[in-house]
């Protein structure tokens, strides 16, 4: 689908709008979602600029998910965190909501439903706070 | 975590049990969900024993990535899907019950709820007839 450059990942990346920054890369970023599904979720984009799975080449696509290993398991040790959901939605119908795209790293502890629907702004400072556990574990 | 060679995943790699697969190169293998959580729902695993993202190789991670895009592709298109989800679960807390990792490929439709629990075995015909769309999507 058409990239609109103007998407908020994309300011982000621009520096245009802050983000809670945990990594960052020659070819990746990764912050902190500030509607999380579950504390310590996690984010992380690709500096190319493709709407889903489907637009984005497969080199960033491997660049993608090595971040994503990388900083998921950052999130499991930060957040203390026994299972980890890593999530890619592509599409309106598939819950996409920004069109830049994007792995969900979400903590799970067992028997804890993550927010699927729903999903309010989290506090800033409980933010900032699971920023930098996420980058300290990163070392 | 320690991978145990006697999953079910190992066990249809080694051609133990059946599988209606889509999708193999050398290093990944694509077959359909025996329970899926919605039409056309195709796993995408790699020939390492790895049991979790955390215990993959950086270059293995980078195939099943690319592979997952080429049949993720092949399943929205076979599957006539607006929306296509991709989840990869790590631990018994985030969901996962295989422990071979496994990208989950889930098409989407506008206004139909994934079964996300309560999940139940397909019928093999219907995964049969799937299977054969997304073969001929690959091409």
């Amino acid at each position: 689908m058409t990239y609109d450059p103007n998407n908020i990942f994309a300011k982000i990346l621009r520096g245009e709008i802050p983000a809670h920054k945990v990594f960052e890369d020659a070819h990746t970023l990764a912050f902190m979602d500030i509607m999380p599904q579950a504390d310590g979720h996690t984010l992380v984009i690709p500096k190319e600029g493709a709407a889903n799975l489907f637009d984005l080449s497969p080199g960033m696509a491997a660049h993608l998910i090595q971040t994503t290993q990388t900083v998921a398991r950052a999130v499991k040790s930060a957040m203390n965190a026994p299972g980890v959901m890593v999530m890619q939605l592509n599409g309106a119908e598939a819950g996409q909501t920004v069109f830049h795209i994007h792995f969900h790293i979400i903590p799970r502890w067992s028997g804890l439903d993550i927010k699927l629907h729903a999903r309010g702004m989290a506090d800033p400072t409980v933010l900032k706070s699971h920023a930098e556990k996420i980058r300290a574990a990163l070392g």
